[in-house]
């Protein structure tokens, strides 16, 4: 059955394999992947893609939370597609571990990346 | 960074860890796991539910993706509680490597569980 889950050709995807899904930057260059997603437990709305970028861009972290509605996915280049630059990562909002029940620092974030509140 | 994202006590779960989460039917009795979920990819929003049973109730499946609509998360039994009974799910429509692109599937698997299609 999982196996049977896996058709990149339809527009679901299994939450098995987003992880790994590729990201890529505003010249459609590879930037990095999704390592995991945040799920609101009550909508069931994924909030925000985790994304792991290897140290592919020399940046402080090797995870960073991104807005889900900062990524759009691109059926041609089968990943999703961001405008988010090297520089607007390390301008985020500092990462603690209290941020996903910080409703401020939500905020900030969706601000930061230009993304609309999945809470609105 | 995976560890620092997993708090029980609030709204988000990690893809990571909704993989295993607990589901209850209707006398909170407890049937199976989510084993993953599928996503649709352009809205970000949770479709289904791939419920793994573990022979629990003696199914010829093991594995029934549900709608998600059809799932209530219960913050107190930190799980999934649902009002599907052994009967409903054996009377399911049959699911096949095509049904994920099968708006008609998904029409009578929405209508089967009483759950709001996730299109609508």
């Amino acid at each position: 059955m999982p196996e049977s889950t896996i058709h990149p050709n339809h527009m679901l995807i299994s939450s098995n394999d987003v992880e790994g899904t590729k990201v890529y930057g505003t010249d459609r260059e590879h930037i990095g992947e999704i390592d995991h997603l945040m799920i609101d437990k009550l909508s069931g709305k994924v909030t925000y893609a985790v994304m792991s970028f290897g140290g592919f861009l020399g940046l402080g972290h090797s995870h960073y939370p991104i807005p889900w509605n900062a990524l759009k996915y691109d059926t041609e280049l089968e990943g999703f597609v961001t405008g988010i630059t090297e520089s607007r990562l390390n301008d985020a909002p500092e990462f603690t571990d209290d941020s996903w029940s910080d409703r401020r620092w939500e905020e900030n974030v969706h601000r930061h990346y230009d993304a609309p509140p999945y809470w609105a």
